[in-house]
């Protein structure tokens, strides 16, 4: 069922001090590092484990509020650096994202476009500390969830390493590839994106000169109506055999695809 | 190609005197009448034909233009009685619709129930008058147009006459009977329906105690979006081989489905 090893790795969580971990954050954002640090939970963790810092934005937006039709469910804080990147996925939430400090940089595409994002099925896995090398650092494996537990994901990387990846990219996902642009739009600070529900997303980050990204998110519920139903039922009906289309509920993990080290299910 | 010798029929259009047209209108409010005059084009007719009227309503409703993010791009004046109804289909405009007197009564289904309204094609026609009876008066019979043309309808009439038809009915259209009852709302004098673009209507009137309903309705362009997308998308793919599924952009005819007696082109 996986593609290629690939594996769905949910992020290793770590709890530490703040000033710590925005040391390590701001120390770590190399592209030579091997350690991407992201401070972020999406349960509503500025309001929960953050609130000592919650106090410094809106608690809400009141336009949003009125236009929405709902107070908001949850507000997410994320702090990171040039190494965290978001893969294409969607989320049953509108979204209202802020940035505090740094940019982020979104490439959006709406809900009818899913068929071009290329969905497959990875195992899960989650990272285990198995080991302490000889500098005293953690050594991070993936293990396979238990039991076998399958994500739907989606496959296209949109800015591949080299040449030849483009190359593989454009041949095996050509409805990305040859078809037309995402949107594409830099959040800067100060600024606020409306993401609309259901509308994939694939999010990189510059930081500010402390090396740091941060923004704060207010989610939503979105009204199932629609746009839910056209898009399940285009799912249930599987119209390209090809492929195994199915829902893509946000799990926003960074680097969210990786070599599966610790077995290959295929 | 026709459903058992039903057509479309266009109805018959006659200029005549405002005040001849409103005696005829309150004269022929019964159901033993075999005239239903309605006075109605849908070509922005309150700012053109009828424009030495339009004064009398608002112009504009700013709500509205700020909501949909465009100006109206037609205003249509309804004058009719009990008679005139128009059976489901849709329009490809945001449709606010108010009331000056009398009441209508709507049926309403979003397009994701499409497949329940059971569209077909019938033959287009229209009417020409082919004599004078005794009495002097018009006598209409119905034409097929030249060349041939095809118009999808909604079959389904959701109130049948007799419970002859109502089991007829039923057992051809289970997926409308048996299924969630359509939203259904009486808009009186004084009161705005917003009626979303695309959305299945089928409507019916009660008349004021001078026999009159009167009715205005703005409409705006739609964004042809997501719900278009989704919408020609399952059209395209005509998911049911059993029926011949087709956009049914609305034409809002009365009595649109009339026994066609000038030919029978099955």
């Amino acid at each position: 069922m996986s593609e290629g090893g690939l594996c769905f790795a949910s992020a290793f969580v770590q709890s530490m001090d703040f000033s710590e971990v925005m040391q390590l954050i701001e120390a770590t954002g190399e592209e030579s590092s091997h350690v991407v640090a992201y401070a972020q939970q999406k349960d509503d963790c500025l309001r929960g484990e953050y609130e000592v810092v919650a106090g410094d934005v809106d608690a809400h937006i009141p336009w949003a509020t009125e236009a929405l039709g709902c107070l908001l469910e949850a507000v997410n804080l994320w702090i990171g650096n040039a190494r965290s990147h978001t893969s294409y996925h969607m989320d049953h939430y509108e979204n209202l994202y802020a940035i505090i400090t740094g940019e982020k940089h979104f490439l959006l595409l709406p809900p009818t476009e899913v068929h071009r994002l290329y969905v497959r099925n990875y195992p899960a896995t989650h990272y285990i500390s198995s080991s302490k090398d000889n500098g005293g650092e953690v050594k991070l494996e993936l293990e396979l969830e238990e039991p076998e537990k399958m994500v739907p994901w989606c496959c296209v990387d949109p800015f591949p390493a080299s040449d030849e990846i483009i190359a593989e990219q454009s041949s095996s996902f050509p409805l990305y590839f040859n078809g037309p642009k995402p949107f594409q739009c830099t959040v800067r600070a100060s600024e606020i994106l409306y993401l609309p529900s259901m509308w994939f997303h694939h999010v990189t980050q510059s930081p500010d000169d402390n090396g740091r990204t941060i923004a704060v998110n207010y989610w939503y519920d979105m009204q199932f109506y629609m746009k839910y139903a056209y898009y399940s039922f285009l799912q249930s009906v599987n119209l390209n055999p090809l492929s195994s289309v199915a829902s893509t509920q946000g799990e926003d993990k960074h680097d969210t695809k990786q070599n599966c080290s610790s077995s290959n299910p295929d």
